[in-house]
């Protein structure tokens, strides 16, 4: 017994803040009481009292009784209304309402109260005897649903009997008669499924509706939901019980929705619609067409004038664009429910503007109003609503890389080069991708994969690439003759083809599509996020051309520069391969000196697109039989130009294939293998910025190499005199001054783990959490997608560890490495170009663990920028409620 | 200038204890001088003189000049000799020592201090003029060669340009007019190759010396010496300054080197030979065949009493058996050197029973005295000499799992059994192995392969059976006859064919092999170590011969029962390929169905054999594909077992194939999938337990369940959870009283990261160090041999990770999570079961940071119990120097 315990709150005892306590319908509506808002009186039951009943639900009428009859006592004063008095009777809705908006998932129990006697007396005071049978039945049904778990056919195949023996198509058509010939049938279809009588006491109505309401937070979808979202199963739910206000009672009362100002764009004014003489579920059937909400001014001007000044005082005390539910019954206005209303990025971006300048909001508010993760939708082309309307989809996949492209359909990385250079947009479509298909990924408009993940191949090289993908469309078929379907549909070479990177949908044909409009209050809000934010935000990016992208999307370097990226390029390719399988050192060299052109002009045209912004360039990292030709003719090509036999290069991509390659000989392992590539590496870094210095002798030109995959000091200090020795050869016989730092990333644990050693040779730390994750956990990205859907299903792992940043394991050894390295060398630079640098979660980690910077994709810098700012301002996005 | 630093000792101002200093040599005659023993007179400059020498060359004389001068006048003074006197001269040795022995790594001079003045009268006054001259060509031979660098070709042309003159085939047919001749030509060839005078100067010639030894620490042998052994390269040399005494002065002169005991039986009693009128190195050219040193007791009796009084008392001086370096000059004898006496393993625990019944050592020294990795050779059986002596050998390998064995060539694990089941011994030869070939490896008395290291599959298994190994045997082809060749030698099925793990050589034929003896000397010295250790010692055992062996090695129960390999068996690798494969539930629950009972024997056996020892079985591991069939004959088989098609089996053959298996689809997470895989398990266990349980009622039989691959602690509940209810079931349906325990194994960094939450849960933890260090240093096992040779070249990496534990990154892990999981846990069992619970290394840190118990395969278990011993007495096994 927890007699001290208060269970059960009237509305004007709560307010907006005891959310947990009342969850956010019951929140809401004693917070409107609070400002004097025309609410329908009521009463909330607390989750502490769902958690109690859930532990014990014998006990809780022992519980609630007393504190509940005592508030429907106040409520009945209150109202003038008895609940059971056939005179003036208190009709309820019981409702659910949890911390967190679970919409639709819970149980609502409308009308209680009724009873036979009740009915008769209010059809005859309110001469609607329709409108009150109507009710009755609608009762009985959701009572007997909701509360007795009766199967809902049963009451709907009575509905379509009566409509059948009428003769009349919809609901509406059904008079008083019908309404009172149902709710008879239901009442004996009650006594048959449960073997008694309906009840016709209104407390025992009351009673048994909470609790159905309390057991509702256990319903499958309602645990499906909260699994889909990270909510605690403990929480439970808060119980609302608040007089009935009846939208249908007359041809003066209505019922309609609203928005403060507009969701789609933002602008100002109340935006909505409502419908007269209706219920709310009406509204949403479209059964009737709902009237704009302007008109309502011409049809009751004060009571459009009070809405009008009430949403304006809503919107300032909440400082938010609401979203509302009012009632009106007999010309009175009620409002039922208001929450912060879910709109656009471009209407969050308006909206938060517009708020500044009307000082509700400050600019750190403004921030933080919205959520980062909006931003990515706004920065790519979509299909204009007309192309979507019409469009015919032929199959989903997952929206792995957002935009909107239409193409002409291509099969392989060679095609879509040969149909892009001839002018065409094209769409690359594979069973799945590898680091061969780059150069075609680059020429693509857009990218379609039968295989993979969120975080497959096609999904991280798009994302970072800028371009759109739908990935694992599992519809998709290859056939031997060069052509694939999608189910039915038969997609040859040429075809045109759209995708919806956004949504995941593939559309048959060409879509319209049009360019991201970013509107002036965006750019606004973004230049408040960058004075704020106290860390750098970078771009991983590998080509000129995402360098300037991403510096219009407001990097302020480049955090990771993956120099392998430029080695597939055909030109380049069959160099690499050459040097690969170089039979001596000589040869080695000789095909390393063919690159290292090459590679300057990489480094150079990247110092050009930076004009003086700080670039990292990584040494090239993968496991060298990735660049190894797969097919026979690229197998024969490179025996030829290298003088070896078919058998010799097929000897040496076999030795080089591994049984981990991700734990296997690459990173900072080639170059202690092979010293002459990261000098190649170092020499093409150093003279592109010699040469660009010496165009340019107003640029800040620092080059930065950081060194992949360390796990032990000794491999760092290693690589890192090779280049060193290198750079200051190159330095010194320019004559120009420059200062090249040296740094590595950190991404095998052990790196965490020794780091403060490192630290003590390192210019700066860059936690390649990507790695680290995989390493952390010893989970395979590439191989993780068969076996985690399990994980989530069972519940064992509530998000995915490469997207969200791991706090627990992974967190715990960036955090020691960002220790132990400061202490060592205080002024160490440290930062994150892992995929995580553009995930506003784990960006609220960086922060907390004090990075210098986080890099991330291209196309999430804005959103690295606004999260960066709302981690310095301490400051979630508030959840849309 | 460090006026305070003294950088030379007389021996008598020196000890053993100043070995740092002193060096091996200066720090052993100084003791010997201190414990006045026939020493010939000395000092030494100290290895810090070297470092300063090191760090700056020019500057040495200064520091030393002085001290040397002053320690020469004291020791002109107490030998009443003086260097360059010719009435009385003074002859040096100038000799290298280093903290640890190096043996032969540096240089050394001898007959420092003659000059044609000194020489001619030494002759004169000896009556021995050969040996006067013979000593100055010596030295100026020395001389020019070590200190100035000279080739040493010149000199040995102009001895053989005299040899052919003469006609004479030996140096020892030279007389002292050659040797005059050969003096005069050294002296003209000095000057023609350095353009200057040999030095007349004793102290010059002193000072040279000197300075050349301190330079010898630096010469390549030396320098890769200390590589190979991890000495560090900023150690340096001490030199010591000895009065030169002759055993080739006279025949009433000699020399010789004996232990105290002998070092391949360890029985007591002198052991060594000698030479009389001869130098050290006339024992060791082989041109005069030595005497056994019983001879001396008869040749001089008085003498060998001294010498015999001598060895005895350095014996109980330095309680170990010593290895003695002694000339006798005109009847006088002189200790030149001692050192702890290096001896076989069988020898090793004989002398240290022995010393301790005389009193010498107590059981702890006993115990500590002994080198743990000694004992695995005991443990195998061996070649007899004289096979060795006649054998071919045909090749070599890496010694890769010890013991000797001759077989009959097969090249298949099926030919393997089959020749086996015919009752023939056979050796399996494979180019290398992988999980199918366990089969074959158990029925073949040795493996051999071509490829692959220390760690290789064919490597961890063999040692894991205790069957011997040589792999990597780089001349091993395989035709395509079914037959290989070895270099030249043609390899047919069924030749007999010899291979020795302890060496990695591959001999023709069948050589005799003799079984390992195992003394009681071993048995008592063991089972004092036993009484001294705290941690138990478990065993990697997998079947009932190596879980009946290792209790006979002295495990106390099995830590780990790996319960995949039980699955490879013919019989059942069908059921679980068909397992595999299943396509619903119902048919893998009947495939499961089968292997049931399969399993329930495998695990009855096994509690038999340990007749109520604990046994800690983890569930299956590894990867599904590693059991899916490979050849197309095994594919068509499953195909019509399972009624699929061939393309269907490839289908989920190709499903299943990973990128990274070893970061993919293993562990636990098979139970995250098919729960009903790790229920016939458990159920498997429990109901073997309860039936021996029946059986054996005064056996305990407590189960402990082992979840494998553990990163997240939601995962560990979850198949934890499954564990527990199947096991319940078990017990409460058979009456029996039982209690199963459920731990983990800590092999992910996360695991070891979020230790605490798990030890909430788990009753025990393992490290499985094999895949926790591949994860911490992100370094696959298999793919590493391609380049971890190029860190041990450069010298980048020191040890191999995953033969000696690393503490500082893998070793943080576990004592985080020892830490963390006893805080929340106090009871926590803990223990290790990785390849390092065999390492005596790995094992003291086992100690240090207070592990329960090690597990380790079953060969290894006496080198556990013995280095568990040394642990917990905190004393290593001394160097044997």
């Amino acid at each position: 017994m927890h007699s001290s315990t208060q269970y059960v709150y009237q509305f004007s005892e709560g307010d907006a803040s005891m959310r947990d306590l009342l969850g956010g319908k019951g929140a809401g509506v004693a917070e409107m009481t609070k400002l004097g808002m025309p609410v329908p009186e009521g009463f909330t039951i607390t989750t502490e009292a769902c958690r109690s009943y859930m532990k014990n639900p014998d006990g809780i009428d022992a519980q609630i009784r007393q504190p509940v009859l005592d508030a429907l006592a106040q409520l009945e004063q209150r109202t003038g209304k008895t609940l059971g008095d056939p005179e003036n009777p208190l009709l309820v809705s019981v409702r659910s309402g949890a911390q967190v908006s679970m919409p639709g998932m819970m149980d609502t129990i409308l009308n209680l109260g009724l009873n036979r006697e009740v009915v008769e007396a209010l059809g005859e005071k309110s001469g609607n005897e329709r409108w009150a049978w109507d009710s009755y039945r609608r009762f009985i049904q959701m009572y007997g649903n909701v509360v007795m778990g009766i199967n809902e056919n049963i009451f709907e195949h009575r509905i379509d009997e009566r409509k059948a023996e009428r003769g009349v198509e919809s609901d509406v058509d059904l008079d008083a008669d019908d309404m009172q010939w149902l709710a008879d049938r239901f009442l004996e279809d009650y006594r048959q499924a449960k073997g008694e009588n309906f009840p016709t006491e209104p407390t025992t109505q009351l009673f048994e509706a909470i609790k159905a309401v309390f057991r509702s937070w256990n319903n499958p979808r309602a645990v499906y939901f909260r699994q889909m979202n990270n909510i605690p199963d403990d929480w439970g739910t808060a119980v609302t019980v608040q007089r009935m206000v009846f939208g249908n009672l007359s041809e003066d009362s209505g019922t309609g929705v609203a928005f403060s100002r507009n969701p789609v764009n933002g602008e100002k004014g109340l935006f909505g619609e409502y419908l007269m003489n209706a219920q709310g579920e009406d509204v949403v059937s479209g059964v009737r067409t709902p009237e704009p909400i302007e008109t309502l001014k011409t049809r009751n001007p004060a009571l459009y004038e009070t809405f009008d000044q009430i949403v304006h005082k809503l919107e300032l005390h909440y400082r938010d664009m609401q979203d509302m539910e009012f009632t009106i019954e007999d010309g009175h206005l009620f409002m039922l429910q208001t929450r912060n209303g879910k709109r656009t990025p471009q209407a969050a971006f308006q909206i938060a503007s517009d708020l500044v300048d009307e000082g509700v909001l400050t600019q750190e508010d403004a921030v933080c109003s919205i959520d980062p993760t909006y931003i990515t939708a706004m920065l790519h082309p979509r299909f204009t609503d007309e192309a979507l309307k019409t469009g015919t989809m032929l199959g989903t996949g997952l929206a792995a890389s957002p935009g909107a492209a239409a193409g002409r359909a291509v099969f392989s990385s060679d095609d879509a080069e040969a149909w892009s250079t001839r002018g065409e947009r094209v769409i690359l479509i594979r069973r799945d991708t590898t680091p061969e298909d780059i150069v075609g990924m680059h020429h693509a408009e857009g990218i379609m994969t039968a295989r993979g993940g969120m975080t497959s191949h096609a999904a991280v090289v798009a994302r970072g690439i800028g371009k759109c993908c739908v990935s694992g469309v599992s519809a998709l078929q290859f056939g031997d003759d060069g052509s694939c379907t999608i189910g039915d549909h038969q997609l040859n070479e040429g075809d045109w083809i759209s995708l919806d990177g956004g949504s995941g949908s593939v559309y048959e044909g060409k879509l319209e599509t049009e360019p991201a409009s970013m509107t002036g209050a965006f750019g606004r809000v973004m230049s408040w996020a960058d004075r704020f934010r106290r860390m750098e935000v970078r771009a991983n990016a590998d080509t000129p051309e995402d360098a300037c992208r991403s510096r219009e999307l407001g990097a302020e370097g480049i955090g990771l520069c993956r120099t392998e990226h430029m080695f597939f390029r055909p030109e380049r390719i069959d160099a690499i391969r050459r040097m690969i399988v170089a039979r001596d050192e000589d040869e080695r060299q000789a095909a390393l000196d063919v690159l290292l052109p090459m590679q300057r002009e990489d480094f150079k045209s990247m110092y050009e697109a930076m004009e003086g912004e700080p670039m990292t360039v990584r040494l090239i990292d993968p496991p060298l039989h990735e660049f190894l030709p797969k097919t026979p003719e690229a197998v024969a090509s490179l025996a030829e130009t290298t003088g070896q036999s078919v058998e010799d290069i097929n000897r040496a991509t076999a030795e080089l294939t591994e049984v981990n390659p991700m734990l296997g000989h690459r990173g900072c392992r080639l170059a202690v293998t092979y010293p002459s590539i990261a000098r190649m590496q170092t020499r093409a870094v150093l003279e592109a910025a010699v040469e660009v210095k010496r165009e340019h002798p107003d640029w800040t030109v620092a080059p930065e190499i950081m060194i992949p995959l360390v796990s032990e000091t000794a491999e760092f200090e290693y690589v890192k005199s090779i280049v060193e020795t290198t750079a200051k050869e190159v330095i010194s016989s320019s004559g120009i001054s420059l200062y090249c730092s040296v740094g590595t990333m950190i991404e095998t644990p052990r790196a965490a783990l020794t780091a403060g050693d490192i630290a003590a040779r390192a210019e700066f730390f860059s936690f390649g959490t990507n790695d680290l994750t995989q390493m952390t956990f010893g989970l395979s990205r590439d191989d993780a997608g068969s076996f985690l859907q399990d994980y989530y299903d069972k519940g064992l792992l509530k998000e995915d560890p490469f997207s969200h940043l791991d706090r627990k394991g992974v967190g715990r050894l960036i955090k020691m490495a960002v220790d132990s390295g400061r202490r060592v060398h205080p002024n160490l630079r440290v930062g994150i170009c892992g995929e995580h640098g553009g995930d506003p979660e784990s960006i609220e980690f960086c922060e907390d663990v004090g990075l210098d910077y986080v890099s991330c994709s291209t196309y999430r810098v804005p959103v690295a920028r606004l999260a960066a700012a709302q981690a310095t301002l301490g400051r979630h996005a508030p959840e849309r409620r």
